[in-house]
C-alpha cells in the first residue's frame, strides 16, 4: 500500500493531468478501494476531448473513470458485507436512497444519483477511491480484475434485456454489434433466447458476433427499414418477440419497431440523435412497447 | 319483428344506399340481434367520404357501423349465455381464437380479427345482424340502448388507461379533450386517479372536460412542448405518473413524453400522422415507456 | 415548545411508566417532531399486557406507539422536503436502504428495518420524537392530526388491496369487518371495485361496514367454508376476483381460497394462528395465488 | 395407412380392452393424426387401476392416453398451419375459446376445457385421433416421436418455472426429483438459473438429478422443515429466490415456504393430499407468494 494517490484529473477539454491527491478516508457505510483495473469508456474519451455529453458538461477539475475493480483497503464504520483484502467490482452510481425511485426499486432513475465521472460528479481513476460498501460486489476467485471492470458494460446489456422482457425461447433482434450490442446478445443467450439476430453495417463485427453466439446476422445494406425488417423476420423465422437497439442510429429505431411482433417490446439503449422519427401508427396498431433503457438497476 | 332487413351499404366513396338484405341466420355460438341504437363513429364518416383510413381501404359493397346495441332475436346452436329478448351491447371485433395473441390474452392484436365496418369486414348498420354470442354483453336494466352503443368508445379510453397503468392516487395527463380523451379521463377517475389534467387548443372543450370531472386543464397556446409540459407539471403539482395521448397531434406526443415522470408510462391512442418525431434521448434517460393502445381487450 | 419530553415507557409486562426523557436532536436527514396525536394499536396493548407478539419480545425499557402525527420542530442537516411547522404523518418503519429488498422496491421486507414500538425497536409515544425526514409525510390542510395518525392502519388495508391486485370493476371479498378489514374495503372502493362483500360473525360490524360502503355482507353462521363461499358467490353474482383476509381466522383462509375465481389472488393480512390448513388441491387446480401482505410499502 | 382404428378403451376399473373403432373424420379447424408414440402417464395408470383421481371419475367406456405424437393424416376445412405428413406433438387440452380465461390468456383454467383422458373426456390411445389443428405443434426434424410425446410432461415443469418467475441468475429449490421435478429443473436451467437445489428422500434419484444438471442436492432425512430449509440455504449459499414443489408431500410445502426469500415465489405442482398445513405467519411476514401451477398454457 503506497501512501500517495495518483489521480487522472480533467482540467478542461483536452487537458488531462496526473496529480497526487490526498488519500480519501471511508465514512460510515463506505469502503476505501485500492484500484486495480479500470476500463476507459467512450464517455471518458468524449469528456476529455469535447468537455460534454448532451446535458452533462464537465465541471473541472474532475476525475475520469467509472468501469472499475479493485481491492478493499479500509472499512468505514458499520460495514459488514466486505472485509479488507476483498476483490470487488464497483457499481458506479450511488443513488440518494430517499426519493420515490430509490424506494420504488428503480434507483437508476434517481434524480440525485452520484455517478462516477458524470459531471458534476467526479470519477474513480485514481490509486485510491472511496465508495458506498453496498455498491461494491465481491468478485468470485475465478473472475479477474479485467473481467470485473467489464461487469459495468455487461450490466447495460443485461438491463436492456430485462427491460425488453427476453425469456426462454424468445426470438430477439439486437441492432448494432458494438460492445453494448454484444453484451445484450450474450445476456439474451443466458436468459434462454432461442434465436438472436444481430444487425450492423460492418461485416467483421457481424462475423465476431456470430463467433460469440449470435444465431443469425443481417448486414444492413438498404435504407428502407421495412425491407430490412423482412430480412430480419426471414432470418428469425418470424417476428422478433423482443428487439433491443444499441446502435444509436435513427434507422435502427425504425427497424426495431417494424421487426417486433404485435404486443412485443422494443428496448432502446443506444445514444444517438436527441430526436428520432418513429412509425407511430404501426407502433400503435401493434401495441409494440418502446422502452428506454438507462444504465441498470439491481443487476 | 319485421321480416325485412334494411341496411346502410357503402358502394363507393360518397355513395351510401339503404337496401333491403336477407335476414341473416345465426350459426353455432352466434345470436341474431335486432338492432336498436347505433353510434356513427368518425371512422364511418371517413369511409363514406374518403373510402379509406390508412391501410384499410373500402372493399365495396360494405355495411357501415360498429358502435351498437340491440335485442337478441334468435339463438344459434350451443348458446347459453344469452336468451331471446336480452338487451345487449356488441363488442365489434371477433378474433380468430386460435393465434398466439388470442391464446395469450391480447386478442385485440389478432391479425385475423373480424372487425365490424373495417374493410374488408362489413358492419352492423342494419335491422338485423348476426354476431358471436360471447362478444355480446347483457345491458343492466338501468343502461339504455343509447348508453349501450357508447360502451365501445368508452372501452377505447378504458383500455388506454389500463395500458398506461393508471391506479389509485395517480396524477394523469390526458392530451386532447375529444370523445376518446373524455372517455380516458372518466376511466382514470373511476380507477382512482387523484388528479387528471387535460390539454386541448379549444377552450369550450376544456370547460366541458372540467364539468365532467377533469381536475385541471391547460390550454395549449405555445408551440414548445417543454414549455407546456412545465404548465402541466405546475397544474398537477409534479410529474404525471401516466400520460394518455388522444389528440393525434405530433405536439401532444412530445408533450406526453416531456410531462411523464421517470419510470412512468405514456399510452398513445390518437390516430394522427403515420410518423412522428419523438425526443428519444429524454425518453431513454427517464425510461418513460411509450405504449401504443389499440382498440381494447377484455374490458 | 416545552423543554421536557414526557414519554410512555414499558418497563416490563404490565409496567408502563410516564417519564421525562432528554429531548432528542435530529441527525443528518432527520427531523424532530412535536407529537400531536397517536393511535393506540392492538399491538401496543399486547406488548403492554403480554410482553410479546410472536417472535417479537419486549426488550425493556421501550417506548410504545407507532401510529402518529405531529409538527416538525427542528430540522437535521440536509433536510429539504420539510420545514419547521409542517404538520406530518409518520411512516413508522425506516429500512436499512442498502439490502436487496430496499434496493428492489420492497423495503417492507427489509430484515434490518427499524420499526417503531416493535422490539427491539422503541416507539414514539413521547412529546418529542426524531425520525427520518423522508418517512414523514406532509398532511394537507384539510386532514387533521387524528386523521393523520390513522393513515398507518389505512396503509395496511391499501397495501393488501395492491397485493391482491384490486382494480376497476373488481368483485372483492373482504373477510373480517374490523379496522383493517374496513381499511381494505375503503381502499378497494377507491380503486374502483364494483362490488365488495364483507364477512364477519358480528351483525353490528357488518351493519357498520355497509354504512361505510360495503355493497354486500354475509354473516358467517356455518362452519363449512364451501357453504359460506356459495353464499359469497351468490351475493357477488359470481366468483370474487380478489379476496383479502383480515380476520386472522383459519375459517377465513379456507373461505378466501374457495371464493376466489380461477387465476384470482388472495391476500392474507390477518395475524391469527402460526399455522393454518389450506385446501391446496383446490388452490392448485384454480391457480389461486396466496399472497401474504406485510405492513405496506410506498403507499 | 391402415383402415382400422385399434383403440385402448377403459370399460371399468381394471378392465382395459383393445377394440377396433371407426376412424374419426376431422371437422372444421381439426386434423386427423396417425398416432406414433404415446407416453403412459401416472394418471392413465390410476384411472385404469382405481377408476378415479380426486373429482375426476371415469365415465366408461373412455380411451386413455394424453402424452402423444403422430403424423398428420388428413386436414379438416380451414386448416392452414399444417399439412398431411407433418410430424406433430399434441397439446391435450382444447379449451372452449369463449370464457373469461380463454380470452384472458389463461386457457389452462378454462372450466369447459376438453382434456384428453380426463373424465368425462376420452383419450388418444388409438391408431387415429382427431384434434384441433392449433393444438398440434410441428416437431423439428431432429426431435423424435418419443421426444415429442415427452413434451407434455416437460411443459408441466416449464409452466411451474414460469409461474414461479425463475430468471437469469436465480437460486431455485425444486422439491421432489421425480419426472416433473426433473422437468422443472431442466426448465429452470434453460431459463438461466444460477443454482438449482433438488431435494428427495431417495439417494439414487438425487444422483440422477445431479447427472442431469442439478447443482446441489439435499437428501431429506429430518422431519423438521426448518432444519432442512437451513440445509437448503447452506447448499444454495442463501435463500431460494423461487421454489417449486413437485413431490406432493406436506413436508415439502412447508420446506418450500421456509426456504424461499422474502418477496420470493413458491409454485406448487405436486398433487398430494387435498389439504395441507402451512406456516402462514411466516408466509405473511415474508410475503412469499404461494402459486398453484396447473398443467400449462402457451408453452
Amino acid at each position: 500500500m503506497t501512501d500517495t494517490n495518483l489521480s487522472a484529473i480533467l482540467y478542461k477539454t483536452g487537458d488531462l493531468r496526473l496529480e497526487d491527491r490526498p488519500i480519501p478516508e471511508p465514512g460510515r457505510g463506505e469502503v476505501q478501494i485500492s484500484m486495480q483495473k479500470m476500463g476507459i469508456c467512450g464517455s471518458d474519451v468524449k469528456y476529455w476531448q469535447k468537455g460534454a455529453i448532451g446535458h452533462f458538461i464537465v465541471v473541472a477539475p474532475m476525475l475520469l473513470g467509472h468501469e472499475c475493480a479493485g481491492i478493499v483497503s479500509k472499512l468505514g464504520e458499520g460495514v459488514n458485507n466486505l472485509k479488507v483484502g476483498d476483490r470487488v467490482a464497483i457499481e458506479p452510481g450511488v443513488p440518494c436512497r430517499q426519493c420515490e425511485w430509490c424506494k420504488g426499486g428503480r434507483y437508476n432513475l434517481c434524480p440525485d444519483v452520484f455517478f462516477l465521472a458524470t459531471p458534476p460528479d467526479s470519477g474513480a481513476l485514481a490509486r485510491y477511491h472511496v465508495h458506498a460498501a453496498d455498491f461494491c460486489f465481491k468478485l468470485p476467485d475465478n473472475v479477474s480484475f479485467e473481467e470485473g471492470a467489464l461487469i459495468e458494460p455487461l450490466s447495460v446489456g443485461l438491463h436492456a434485456c430485462q427491460r425488453a422482457g427476453v425469456n426462454l425461447g424468445s426470438k430477439v433482434l439486437v441492432c448494432g454489434a458494438g460492445p453494448i450490442g454484444l453484451s445484450a446478445m450474450l445476456s439474451a443467450k443466458a436468459m434462454g433466447a432461442a434465436s438472436i439476430c444481430m444487425t450492423d453495417i460492418d461485416d467483421r463485427r457481424l462475423e465476431f458476433a456470430r463467433s460469440l453466439g449470435a444465431t443469425q446476422t443481417v448486414k444492413v445494406e438498404s435504407t428502407d427499414p421495412e425491407e430490412v425488417a423482412r430480412q430480419v423476420k426471414s432470418a428469425l423465422g418470424g417476428w422478433a418477440d423482443q428487439a433491443i437497439e444499441c446502435s444509436g442510429a435513427q434507422f435502427s429505431v425504425e427497424l426495431g419497431i417494424q421487426s417486433t411482433k404485435p404486443g412485443g417490446a422494443f428496448a432502446v439503449v443506444g445514444h444517438g440523435p436527441d430526436n428520432v422519427t418513429i412509425p407511430i401508427t404501426t407502433a400503435i396498431a401493434r401495441e409494440v412497447e418502446i422502452r428506454g433503457s438507462f444504465r441498470y438497476v439491481n443487476t
